[in-house]
């Protein structure tokens, strides 16, 4: 099996560094504006957010900004700032992020809530939200402060709605749909999107952006929850099976959960409310994905999302950014091999 | 001793009374807005918002925004929305604040963390406080976003710099200031201002308005800082004795440890890290804030604040609007006694 996308045909595997290339000179201004308005004369503060600032995310947001700006030839500066504000939201979160899920791991470092306390770690994601407003505002335009906004409320919306779908294992394929609509998606679409705001394109312009980014951000969840069933800390960063003993219904485990004997489904019954959650268990759960073929088909529902990102693009001249912007879409998925 | 600040005189005592009546019939407007806006597809997060919406706070920052704009005159509506949008930066603040703070009473019920638990009392805080923006946003004023941003970081700044603070005994009065400062006065500054800026009146009129907001906040917090040393639960509607407790330096406690003996400084410092937490030490130590003259003359500084709230006000029409909130500020010192 292989990641290419069909349409496209490629000899090397898909990479993220065209992606990355493409921007890079402008992420150095984006880089600048993060690490200048994280700072503020209460040390902890900077000392807090470099740790996972500093921690070597990908970006993948704020590139998505930088990318989508090339793709539509804006010239402007304007979208610096708003893409270390999309940054400092998608930060905000990670830090609630840890300090909910009791996360161990984040970016192959230990969380900051186990190293700052859940207090601090609560309370500068607070700061680095409100700093994200004030780079909105500095910029002025209450178009792109409505959709990220809008954006944020979603994304805690969706986080309250896997919190209250966690440990239940009759969490349906839609609602789950739902949570990472919310939770992922809202954001990969508002950061692609608001680039076509500030170069003053035309609203089709800035929808077909946000349905690559809203696509994109599902495919990337569905490969991200198939990796918390096999890859490893070293490789990932965070720790493998994190899903599966927080008891979060992915789509995985829907799929597993719809197609198994009826003792396969009190496994995962028993498993999701946390009655299993040794190593062996955790084996268990990953050979049931396999033979069910949960997780091929959560790769190939993965894929599906990942060609409409695609096609979202089609009506945008071929050329380096549009490559780089298909071929991350292709990386995202190929995460899962 | 009587709470009345000197150039006032009035027969009977100081009430809140007046402010409340001024503002009653705006604040229905500001309450339907409240609710409206609270609610969401996922039930969890208008329960949990309600459990301390409706929990009954005395909606103290959006009656400054409601009682602003009628001492300036102002005859629009578009402060409705601002006032929800303030009380919902303080609702998030308190949400969060129970998570870092770990009490168990608020405004008298269980606090919202310890019904739901902490990750989603951190998630709905992150809804309340998008929900927020939302509402800036749709009212479109650029200033009103900036002002209430700017407050939303320098707030988190504050609770940042106070956990920093906490079980360090030699706290310096002037951290204390800077603290309470960010902490509740910049809320109360920025709600008081927001008014003027809807009114287009002058930059004058705005710093006026932020001063008297700002002085009242910084009056209010010493006031509760004594009340937490001197009420008990059922009047307060929070723990006695939790700033004690949590080992949080309060303006009474430094100026115990400024003149303490060299036997009480140690009991302080002793008490300050997390050694005397009985309720024989909460009495001694309230027993020392007395003898000491600590909680009397933080009262005397909450005075000399709230003085220069009602003086801010100086240069408005008497009336109605202006004697409600002055007599509010003396209120809010005579909660002390």
């Amino acid at each position: 099996m292989t990641a290419t996308i069909h349409h496209l045909e490629r000899e090397r595997a898909p990479s993220l560094e065209p992606l990355m290339a493409l921007v890079a000179s402008d992420m150095n201004q984006v880089n600048s504006v993060i690490l200048d308005r994280m700072q503020s004369e209460i040390p902890l503060i900077p000392e807090l957010a470099g740790h996972l600032i500093a921690g070597g995310g990908k970006r993948m947001r704020p590139m998505l900004t930088l990318a989508s700006a090339k793709l539509i030839g804006y010239e402007g500066e304007r979208h610096f700032k708003l893409a270390a504000a999309v940054e400092f939201i998608h930060t905000a979160t990670l830090l609630h992020d840890d300090v909910v899920d009791g996360s161990d791991l984040r970016r192959g470092k230990t969380a900051a809530n186990l190293v700052f306390g859940n207090p601090a770690t609560v309370l500068v994601g607070d700061f680095l939200f409100s700093r994200a407003f004030e780079l909105m505002v500095e910029d002025g335009s209450l178009k792109v402060l409505k959709i990220l906004s809008s954006a944020s409320a979603i994304i805690a919306e969706g986080e309250v709605n896997q919190l209250t779908a966690q440990r239940k294992i009759d969490t349906s394929e839609d609602r789950y749909l739902d949570i990472i609509g919310s939770k992922t998606a809202a954001l990969f679409a508002a950061a692609s999107r608001i680039s076509a705001v500030v170069a003053e394109r035309d609203e089709e312009t800035e929808l077909a952006l946000d349905a690559f980014g809203r696509n994109l951000g599902i495919a990337f969840q569905l490969v991200d929850d198939v990796i918390d069933y096999s890859s490893n800390s070293a490789t990932m960063g965070k720790d493998t099976g994190d899903d599966f003993r927080e008891g979060k219904v992915t789509l995985p485990v829907i799929l597993a959960y719809a197609r198994g004997s009826d003792e396969e489904r009190a496994f995962w019954k028993d498993a999701i409310i946390g009655h299993k959650t040794s190593a062996e268990d955790l084996e268990h759960a990953t050979a049931l994905l396999r033979s069910t073929g949960a997780i091929d088909d959560t790769i190939t529902r993965a894929r599906h999302y990942g060609q409409r990102a695609v096609d979202a693009l089609g009506t945008f001249p071929s050329g380096t950014a549009r490559a780089a912007m298909t071929e991350a879409v292709e990386f995202a998925i190929s995460r899962a091999y």
